[in-house]
């Protein structure tokens, strides 16, 4: 899978891309992450790549040529799945949009930044249309970030542990059980004896019924689909 | 307003608060974002912070001992509103929260890491757990990157334009219209006429009811609330 992210300011994500597991996963040669600055296809020798808006109002809009060009010399030398533009109204991203996106092949994300892009550029280049969430960020920088490590994370091979990732939130319908490491005791406060008692077959009952508690206490709209 | 942000590997989100208006916010002195290393908070030599979670099973957890530590040694030197644990578990991040949290004082956010943290942190700790949606991420750093940029792009003169702010999608429960720049005309592709008429209440108009369209189709669940 390669993974290209367009950006007016990619120096944003460059420490994000240099560490943990995304670092761990372009290595082991799962991923292939390019970051391109937007910049270098503007059409002018000032490198500029935003406007004022037509019609007037705060903020800055990035024009559609240089997207055009960079969007077109990344099509000319690959097949992408999927031109994907970061947007608060985008369709919603969730662990199913995740699943289904590191299954397929090569993503470029477009981050948007200032008001956002030209609209012709949704119209014309763009495939799909993905928001992390119902808040404004300063840029389509930190979106794509995320986007891109929810799916890293699961293609084969880049978690250490292979199971690690089937047991998250979200994979089941149902919130992770709590977790609890050493010490067993911390100014009195102790770990459920349950888990203490290595009994298997119990501590997997246990888990799953907190799953379920939780899920309930904090996130019954999860559980709705199941029933 | 300050920002401490503890993390078991705080170098990846170095870049985001080193760019962009994070940058040019603590530069103006209208916020303080730190990064902590839990390691430096470590009871053992070997700067470990995880472990194997009790009961078994896949991934490693953060222990309580050099959280307790970090958060103790801030709360010493000054009050913090919340300390947030960023959590796919926990309360949905939206423009509300990020309005709310941007109008208070300190803030401490624990990221997350491999399984999640030691469930006694969460409930000696922790006074709020957030989510930035639905999928899991490889750490709760990015997301708490999300929640800061979404909380310092609201402070009173972080953006270039104060107006700016105002005019985002979900600031007033309508997705942001369509926005245009030049050129007027690409490849064909023309910038709807109204917005080139200069007439600023038609334009404005044009803008709301582009609004309300894009809002009813996109997201009509954002509507309800204004009926």
């Amino acid at each position: 899978m390669r993974i290209d992210i367009i950006s007016v300011v990619p120096k944003l994500m460059e420490s994000f891309f240099a560490h943990s597991i995304l670092k761990r996963g372009q290595e082991a040669g799962h991923v292939e992450v390019v970051l391109h600055d937007l910049r270098d296809y503007s059409v002018n020798k000032h490198r500029q790549v935003d406007d004022y808006a037509f019609g007037g109002g705060a903020g800055m809009v990035l024009g559609i040529e240089p997207i055009a060009r960079c969007i077109r010399a990344l099509q000319s030398e690959r097949t992408y799945d999927e031109v994907i533009y970061m947007t608060p109204d985008g369709e919603t991203f969730n662990q199913r949009i995740a699943n289904q996106l590191s299954l397929g092949g090569n993503l470029i994300f477009l981050c948007g930044h200032y008001k956002g892009v030209d609209q012709r550029v949704r119209d014309l280049f763009i495939t799909r249309e993905i928001s992390i969430g119902d808040y404004v960020l300063s840029g389509g920088e930190l979106a794509a970030a995320v986007c891109a490590d929810a799916i890293i994370r699961l293609l084969p091979g880049v978690l250490n542990d292979e199971t690690s990732a089937l047991t998250d939130s979200f994979q089941d319908n149902l919130l992770a059980p709590p977790v609890y490491t050493r010490p067993a005791e911390f100014e009195g406060s102790k770990v459920p004896e349950i888990l203490l008692s290595g009994h298997e077959a119990k501590i997997t009952d246990w888990r799953f019924s907190q799953a379920i508690e939780r899920t309930r206490t904090r996130r019954p709209d999860l559980l709705e689909g199941m029933e």
